[in-house]
């Protein structure tokens, strides 16, 4: 049986670009112990997979040249030589962009069920626990706080906001376009929601909370967050989730600096990376998944198809052009 | 009697220089009641003083033009119409750049000792509280964390790297010049220390701190804090005491972004002023007496003579040319 794998080939300057990655087809060796061969059926699209292939040690391992493309997938079990999981068995885990990986067991994140084959990796996955758990934990959300929220229409912004509201924050968005902005206030529900790309964004943040902002969700960083921190309430919490206004890290790019407005306001900034909190995941997935049910929090998934399509789909994050979570079905 | 006042005649652009302030003597009045008449002593002299004379505000008023300069002070109550102070008490409060104040008893800080005269004004107090509460309460010194302290060899540097070897750290100073270093390392028993103005910094700060940066205590801000950050060791905590490189907020400095180090690293940087703090000066004071008269925490003062030092005191701070803890004595 054959596996077809996107391989990375060169590491990118920036944004990862299709030419960066490469498909190969190898034969499926036989499953060693400890080890589950998977059929996968949805492969995640991550903006911080650029982290993982950049050629520094971030937070994770860089993936190898010649290496297959990490991510996480949803898939069926196919054989396993592993107490935990036995054949039909749906996990979601490491499994990398390709159709049939073998692994150790010790990739799998957990056996899910049939109805959570996309929303392990989206809501109920990367992006709802980083929402709920970078929100709770770094945010610390009051009644009556304002939470402003970078890439607002996002896989993450949009359950940020969401969640912001349920917690009694005023949820104000910052999104790129004028779809954008309807999407933020007519589906997702936020009080108030501004194109960065319309003029003097600093005024408009000022103009949208007038009493300064508690609570800043930042998944851009770059001038879209220095036209917003200005705008910090006292005792400010500002959540560093993400750059993805940053095309590149080389050469360092420079801003307004942030240390007066933090002195002046006493306010905290702060980075968060999901991955560290795995001994919540379980909790915080239960009460994403009541509000789920309960109708109090939408999401979007966008499926495009085939392995085919990896290459370009990271890119295509970065030109704003995905329209909800993002998921390769194979 | 005649009360002579340091007076602010002029915003500064950037650092006050002396040509920002005037002398004036004025008649003292009669006390009405509430108030008390203080025969100055200590004046002191704050790099935190640029904030209170700029026209914007910031965590305090500023001081108005024609108003006496706001500054802490120690002196000798004279006279006075309020129950909880009687002639001859020594107290320090907001006493001002003045001979004879005439304050309402709510400018009263506290009543202190002979032997606090200075030291109330310095390790005692402003200083030394900072120092003790911003490491303490942000910077949560653990055992065998390296602690980087900039401005090291000044008031709340060199306290800051002290009672950070009192709590287990290993204590890293950044200070201007090579006296200042000699000092950190031989007066204020830094285990290593090194001078900003040789060149690469960032080198100098890999070398000493070959594990990381667990707690990057900031005085200045700057390129000083941009070559600092890139050496933060993971869940780093910054404290933001002061901006003391930066000369002028207008037009806002650039700098090296910090999301990226702060979200790597999943460190927090966060904002300190003091006087947020002061339902815990009383036990903060104590831990300190203690320290010092253990012998375990060492200060220096620098002390000028006489109001007509006031306006240029404060430039000087700037200049760098301070050997310790500022003040004026009358």
């Amino acid at each position: 049986m054959l596996n077809q794998q996107v391989i990375l080939i060169s590491r990118p300057e920036g944004v990862a670009q299709a030419s960066n990655f490469a498909l190969q087809d190898i034969e499926v060796k036989p499953l060693e112990d400890g080890e589950v061969l998977v059929r996968n059926h949805y492969l995640a699209v991550e903006p911080a997979m650029r982290g993982w292939i950049a050629d520094k040690a971030s937070y994770a391992k860089p993936v190898p040249i010649g290496g297959v493309m990490r991510s996480m997938a949803t898939g069926e079990i196919l054989e396993s030589r592993h107490s935990s999981y036995k054949p039909r068995d749906l996990v979601m885990g490491w499994l990398g962009w390709q159709t049939f990986p073998t692994v150790p067991a010790s990739a799998i994140d957990r056996v899910i069920s049939e109805d959570e084959i996309t929303t392990a990796l989206g809501i109920l996955g990367i992006n709802g626990l980083t929402a709920y758990l970078a929100l709770t934990r770094i945010g610390q959300p009051k009644p009556g706080n304002t939470l402003l929220v970078t890439s607002a229409a996002g896989a993450v912004g949009s359950a940020v906001g969401q969640i912001g509201k349920l917690m009694g924050c005023r949820a104000v968005g910052v999104t790129g376009g004028s779809d954008k902005v309807t999407r933020c206030i007519e589906e997702f529900g936020f009080d108030a929601a501004m194109d960065y790309r319309q003029r003097d964004l600093k005024d408009q943040v000022e103009a949208a909370c007038p009493l300064g902002i508690d609570i800043f969700f930042d998944n851009v960083s770059g001038h879209i967050a220095d036209s917003i921190l200005p705008n910090l309430a006292d005792r400010a919490r500002v959540v560093v989730c993400g750059t993805a206004s940053i095309p590149n890290w080389n050469p360092w790019p420079t801003g307004l600096r942030v240390e007066r407005h933090l002195l002046i306001k006493r306010a905290r900034m702060e980075g968060f990376v999901i991955f560290d909190h795995a001994d919540e995941y379980q909790q915080a997935r239960e009460q994403l998944r009541a509000w789920i049910s309960d109708g109090h929090l939408k999401f979007r998934e966008e499926i495009l198809n085939g392995l085919e399509a990896c290459p370009d789909a990271l890119a295509g994050l970065y030109r704003g052009e995905n329209q909800g979570r993002r998921l390769i079905r194979l």
